[in-house]
């Protein structure tokens, strides 16, 4: 269950209003990037969560950590919307060429919102459900979540390249901050679980006698003309998993080319596509 | 430029056509786990690379590789969808209770592609472009491509686990061991640029003076009754970046509560939303 | 800022499991009419409040419960997808008939998920962020939060119909009722801004000068043979907003057939489109 | 059956055409407040109308003259692309900075439909069929439409304040004008049906009890410091329903921490999520 | 300006209805192959029309044909959703191998919809307005309603072959012979605006001049291992366009390897990315 | 099975880099009328292509090269968004009406890939895998792929009159000509199975006896008002499929008003909807 206190995790202050700027910060809230996802995806992994209780108690703590980065971010949106230097906000009605200055705000942040944040990206995009990774794999998971903290920070820090707000600088600060936690938190479930020898190739759980060695460690190059071995990190010496080692290998097919039935009278395609001349 | 041979990497060969496993093997093509996911992935990133131009190369090998496994899996769910038994195909006109048995199926493996695979995951839902990450910073992907092949690959054992085809689970070995493989080289590409603690926390392009080190390596803990340090792994101890040592601290409010103006004439809110009574 | 405890709102158990309802109650996580959208839509609302605060503060706190309520039927659905009858979980590889056994579940739930919820409607399709709906009227939303609770009590009431499982029936009791209180709350609100005569036509904040009256309570009937008044409560008589009267008008174009400019050479229209001939 | 005349229902005139306003209107048309959601949300409405058959021919009424609202919004797109000054139109080869004048109209709108409208909103985003809400009970979609003509007004009096151009000033007097209509036409119906107390908690055809009275009216405060009852108008006196009286209740939770099986073999997910310790 | 007489353009009748037929339906309703696609798509193009009027006209009028259509389909589905045997819609709460049952129909019929159609496709993927196809070009726009009723035709025979009810097999006969007559007036419109040899290649708007005729006219083989001149209808002799004659050709590239800039300090990609080893 | 060589099929040179038209390039890729689009599309025919081999084969070819051209567009992409003039790039920061500049390109260009293409279209809307057309009939897919050819030679006419950068004018020179070969070659091969008189109505498999002639050859016009017959093209004469002849006739319903049955108690509509008054 959940409580709140209405209060910010960290003050948000905005000194010079910037309808641009709150259009670039909707992707830290709504895009594939944004807050909205590992909000989401935290919390759906604690909801599905089996196994050792203090994993899912752990996903819980971040996951409502990051509904108070959401609440951070669309208080930042909402004040840079509002006090916006008046020729920016009211010279759209002058003509064509003037309204341009509107360009680069999101203008449904005036005429769909009324100046607030949205659900969306900074193209307006919607957030989509499909970017919640929960997979029921611990490992899988923490990857997912280090990636997402990842692509999370390299955002923050090219937004407070973008501003000179000294307020929007302070609570990006903050925020790239806590994505350094975060990577380095999900990494140590990681190290707490057996590191990557211990978790890798993951899932763990499959008999690796499924599959075989041969193709487990080859490093495919699919060049048109085949190259030598160029003696990288990937094509030879131990794999990360620390059970092979890698080796290298011109692409070359061992299946044929794929022979399929002609169509079926009931599919309706064309009468050609029914003869008997076989495929392949 | 890309070329072609019309056959396939691997031998795709099914000895007992089922149309339910043709709609489960959909999430391996358009789902997110899927290969037009990391085919797509890798070859955007190998597009806008920028840097050593051995990691483009490698990023250009594996992504035209991954095209051949899109390949495969569309041709098994074909041979999936023809020559099923005819009591699956044939009884839906009979009456709702026998027509059950096309339940499990996608019916628009039927009505829209016609025996065909389909650019969508294992329920319908389209392929979304969405899905393919690649943020211009290497080690990110990284993080994004092992993610990619660990959900993969748990997503291959499933299938292998759901199937007793001994053709489908021939192919499935096959595409476990290439994710194997996968995982492996993109940590090794890790490795390569430095290893965890070089390339942690990512970007590691940002100045860290930037970032506060009290939130940065801080365990924030959203218990509503605030709890003592449980000594866990991401709360004490070296962070896995090598660069803090995790402490935890109970959440707390730092910001007090948003104040926005009330809401101006143009963006027509009720007029109780005008009044000056300050909110917050 | 929000902070957590654990713990489920309202007890959640389930005596038989049932994937098949597992996917329906999907629909009341990741679909238009579930919790997902009124816990995020609430919030949203919330983090863009102008006005008194009083609103701000209710908001937050209904959304706030929300998320307890996604918690609570996640939790539902993984219990659903665990300890199901053993012919409904292995015997999917045995043939294509009893293979129509898994199909009224959803195959994500086992080969995307591993047996739990995921932020997704009942055929799969993902959570979309277009749904969360924040105008900036107070008055807009508020008819949007009696919808959304309105249309929940109508989902929560069909899927109490569709189980016979005690638990289930219990939880879903639970839900129902906070439905009525949570379209009793948000109705409250109207009453306290004015009621529908004070709220209506929303927005209250535009000049009624710029609506001519002949317009603005004209009942216009498509109907190709013009009929007879039919003297319906929404032809005659006083509008709800109390501020006209309902009239019946036969539909009537009032401006003539469009007429729009030949296409310019650098639109790339066929050369029969920029002939001289008048459009209209 | 449906009929066409091809003129429009109301003059639609731009004198100063402006390929931003243009972009603007979009929302009007394809956005989640358009018309194309309201004509087809009408419709469907009345195409699954069971029970009295007046409230299907008055969906069937308005949702045909929704139809016409979209075409006169689809040729004020067109009208405010054509004989645009011919420095927005002609410039963009010249260089970047000057190439910014497009920025504030939709590129699409010249590379894609050559100069006409999409079926998408302000951001280019297409129109989705989630947003037509439909769900079999009267009472639940006169909600949703109510809901959907106030944010359509909203919109349409922030359009009109945007713009200066009398053409278009007239066409959004006459769209707002019956937005007012709409939204009185359809609390009509609600009062045709019971009004609020008649109709709410929405269905009404639930045994009320199935619903326990001690969670119907309770107010939920989710303040993790708990309040006082602050004796507003949704914590005490009666219900909008008519049905009961609103209490005040501090949030606590009721059931325990959720207890999940460990993870079965078939799902893969990490051995340590295998192990017996309980969850919870 | 549209109108409608509430009646339906044909018959609509269902013997025996069947929930699982209902949800084939769908994909002819809100599919991409689907009359939500045809209707708008016409109409959409018919109000961006440029250039003689009676094309415009045209477009008007089989659009206003295809809502009838929708409504005869969306009819349909209510009417296979209503009546079912009930052994189809009483035992859900039975166990979960009965619950199978229901495995064929969409649980958003019963649970979203309330028994009536959506505007969603077979797997209740929603309606997206991208697939409304008006480029402005009037022969570009004709080979897309070609295909749109191609792939409408063939879908609707698909249909017919699936279902013994008599009144479903009138139903979907009248709408074959529809997509019959429609794929012939567009093709009419395409020979009354010049034909193949007129039209192609589309926009023939376009200098010829611009456009290199060692690449418009080369058939180019990707094949890994080049391969002579299969002597095909497209390697050799004449275009269909009448401008020109086929030849054949390998794959080669003409471009050599990209280069691109190192990435800029702000785009905080990793250090290694900054270095200036070129690439390429 | 796929090979490549890193190199570009043809030059792609950009002398004045400009973010603004980088943003248009995003429709050739990502867009409904894009790259990617053809590319899958027609990999996704060859994959499940049924009948004569040599329509596999001629898929596969072109599959293929498409890959090359996103790879083209990719890298125009990313060396339009370097080296961009630094009044571009670094004013940002200095003030909202200056940042103006920005709003012209995709912002996601800098904060979301760091200077390099996305799987989008020129709004950011992600590539949508329900635009890959196969339907699994030969002549339906041909129309889909000559009107993918034919909007895409539009959109890259409309991209060459845009920019006076003589690489761009180039390299979109090249791919104009190869959409001018695509649209040919795929008219040629529905002259290969019979030309228009051979493939059409299509599928040409269905049993003509199905629909009848009344119906599959009558131009049907809504207009309100009955007009005569204006002897077009598409009113009179031989049909192009060569099986029948036009002839024209005014709208009018051959079905009667729906009736649906009342509102199932299950389905909880209002009480209102459950009476017995027949609709209809």
């Amino acid at each position: 269950m959940f409580y709140h206190d209405g209060k910010l995790q960290y003050t948000v202050r905005v000194e010079k209003p910037n309808p641009h700027f709150a259009k670039m910060l909707q992707q830290a809230i709504g895009g594939i990037e944004g807050e909205m996802r590992v909000a989401l995806q935290y919390l759906f992994q604690a909801w599905g969560a089996r196994g050792p209780k203090k994993f899912r108690d752990l996903l819980l703590e971040t996951g409502t950590e990051e509904l108070a980065h959401i609440e951070m971010l669309a208080t930042a949106v909402a004040l840079n919307l509002e006090g916006a230097p008046s020729e920016t906000k009211s010279n759209f009605v002058a003509h064509p060429v003037v309204g341009a200055i509107l360009g680069g705000m999101d203008p449904r942040h005036v005429i769909s919102s009324g100046l607030a944040a949205m659900a969306a990206d900074a193209n307006g995009v919607p957030f989509n459900g499909s970017w919640i990774v929960a997979t029921g794999n611990l490992a899988a998971d923490m990857h997912a979540n280090v990636m997402a903290e990842s692509s999370g920070r390299v955002l923050a820090a090219r937004l407070y390249a973008m501003t000179d707000d000294p307020g929007m600088k302070d609570m990006l600060s903050f925020l790239i901050a806590r994505d350094s936690m975060h990577q380095n938190q999900w990494l140590a479930v990681l190290e707490d679980i057996g590191g990557l020898q211990g978790a890798h190739p993951i899932p763990n759980s499959v008999d690796r006698a499924v599959e075989p060695d041969q193709f487990s460690y080859a490093f495919v190059s699919t060049k048109r003309e085949p190259q030598p071995d160029p003696g990288e990190r990937w094509t030879q010496g131990p794999t990360p998993d620390g059970k092979g080692a890698f080796h290298f290998e011109p692409a070359a097919p061992t299946g044929g080319e794929p022979v399929l039935a002609p169509s079926p009278p009931e599919a309706f395609a064309q009468l050609e596509q029914r003869e008997l001349e076989p495929v392949g």
